[in-house]
């Protein structure tokens, strides 16, 4: 890719219709590629004070604590937990998909007594199961994925399920990685007490920073907790002193990554959450129609199918992942293999953020159509 | 900085010369901003396989585990400790500057015995003094900065320290954040078993990204070893993983860091390493004459002067933070200040990687001159 004094960089063009990233905006990119500067320049820490207060209403949340933490959604899981969680703590974990089983791994290494309640892949929770696991035994924390990108399924009824576990004197960690500005998340209303997502999903910023925002309550039992989280870089009262006021110095946050995520939410913002939930709602329909005419059916019912990501089962008789390859090479477009069990049944197909659009839910049926047909 | 339907978004321009980040390539800047695709697409894990190879050669290994994680600097350090470090291990870590009391902290946190030998501010260990700890105490450990960027002292005889840490079946940590592809560092020679960096010092990439390079050994003790790591992000088995052939999903890398990272290290090949640390010696050496000029003297002996980094002494009766709000805000101009004691006492003035031109040394002196004389 090098010549004589001159590198040419180039990158295959996709249209990503995967569990992300989503494709960005060319306005996002362009942004990102402005110059860099220092972590404590004046410029980005009135860039991060914007970020923040955009951050806080695509979060739709007054929490003070509302930051973009230096690393993928997985940082951002990681860093609820670590917060929060103290060796030998009790925590709850409801499973529904790779995602909740992550939840589980990530608590298990932080030393936690782990409790986990299942149900199956594509499935989500009644608020009877979370009642009776909270009715047997007492927990600190409890975690659930919104919007489980392993399978598309939606988890409904999240203000009653906080309900609960305020009642019962838990903590309420919500990964809203894939559901945060593609679907409504209410983080106040909810009251919701860690709730983190990632940059490259409906933001469609590229990946490498995770969005997180932190309920007061939850921000006291850090401020107040006496044993030091395990990890220092994912340490939420260090990024409250470095996005505070003070500007204390943690680590080099990325310039150029703040450009992009801090463009990409202004476009939100002019787009309106209201709308933006509309057109990926719409666009979303559109693809189940068109799926259901070419015998892919959309495997999560429609009561809570997520619109961002939908898996949809392999009509008998087709290789799922020579489709997906040949979409990939032929067409540029980049659909998902399942998951786990789901592995060889469905695919998974993204409209996330900038990704949802007519013309790619057109494509997309279309292409699917003569490679089926 | 939106409009109508359309976002203008600006930043200014800085000529870098503090700590890092460095100012960045624009080729490498175009190449951040091209397209984004999936981490899991092919041309992505060909992209990275190219990468690990530039990667082994800045740090002068053959490593297997090499690879840049997706963090800064500071979870490369994290990483390091935290793959190696299990609840109760003696480490011993050698402090002469800011990050090596960060070692001590992050050790601390992983639940390690720690005991730090210190040496004051500028100044660096003897062979003796490594020694002397080793023969009061075994250790499974032993971590140290190889240039300071709080002091701007290189840690001469790493060899050396290297095969005393290896007498004493010892593991050894080197952090080479400011060192790797500015100075000299050769991981096979010196047996180092892990080297960890970041991308936006001597690389000149936006950071978000930490080079990280693991010995057999190293390897072999994290292969083996039965308590899992307390961090899953930061977790170098499962960046074996999803770098290596089996290409398993960990987390969403950002392919646009690699992009500016792959290309930031093709530049680095282009120009190779030994013309790169001779243009970086002869502008700090330009520097350094321009300071003694100024009565600016720096402050760390030439000896173990880092040129990629320089504390140089304010003159007396001048105020050093406002010289250097000057810079900023009349010059476009970074420089740092001081770190803890020495923070009213010198500046810290970097030539790194791409900021290290006879133009930026020339411009520093000029304006350095203008505001003192």
């Amino acid at each position: 890719m090098t010549g004589e004094g001159k590198i040419e960089f180039n990158t295959p063009h996709r249209v990503l219709l995967g569990p992300g990233p989503s494709n960005v905006d060319p306005r996002v990119l362009k942004a990102m590629a402005m110059p860099t500067i220092g972590h404590l320049d004046p410029f980005l820490m009135d860039l991060l004070a914007e970020e923040q207060c955009l951050l806080r209403s695509i979060f739709r949340t007054n929490n003070e604590w509302t930051f973009a933490l230096s690393g993928t959604g997985t940082s951002g899981m990681e860093a609820a937990l670590a917060n929060l969680i103290e060796p030998g703590d009790n925590v709850l974990v409801a499973v529904n998909g790779y995602f909740g089983v992550r939840l589980v791994e990530i608590s298990n290494r932080l030393g936690a007594q782990v409790d986990r309640i299942d149900c199956p892949l594509g499935n989500i929770f009644s608020l009877d199961e979370i009642e009776s696991s909270f009715q047997k035994k007492p927990y600190k924390c409890f975690a659930m994925v919104h919007a489980e990108t392993s399978t598309g399924a939606e988890q409904l009824h999240i203000q009653e399920i906080s309900r609960i576990v305020h009642k019962h004197d838990a903590l309420f960690i919500l990964d809203t990685v894939t559901s945060l500005a593609g679907i409504s998340v209410e983080v106040d209303e909810w009251e919701v007490d860690i709730a983190y997502s990632a940059s490259q999903k409906n933001i469609s910023a590229p990946s490498g920073l995770s969005p997180i925002t932190v309920s007061p309550r939850a921000q006291e039992y850090i401020l107040k907790r006496e044993k030091p989280i395990s990890s220092f870089y994912l340490d939420l009262k260090a990024y409250a002193n470095y996005w505070g006021e003070g500007h204390l110095y943690h680590h080099t946050t990325s310039a150029n990554l703040h450009y992009a995520l801090f463009t990409a939410l202004k476009l939100i913002e002019e787009e309106s959450l209201a709308r933006r939930f509309t057109r990926i709602l719409t666009n979303a329909q559109m693809l189940w129609e068109g799926l259901e005419r070419l015998s892919c059916l959309p495997y999560v019912p429609i009561d809570h199918r997520l619109p961002v990501l939908t898996t949809a089962l392999v009509p008998p008789g087709v290789n799922p992942h020579e489709v997906r390859k040949k979409l990939l090479t032929d067409y540029n477009i980049e659909i998902a293999a399942g998951f786990g069990d789901l592995k060889d049944k469905v695919w998974r197909i993204g409209l996330m953020g900038f990704s949802s659009s007519i013309e790619n839910v057109t494509l997309l049926l279309r292409t699917l159509e003569q490679l089926l047909g």
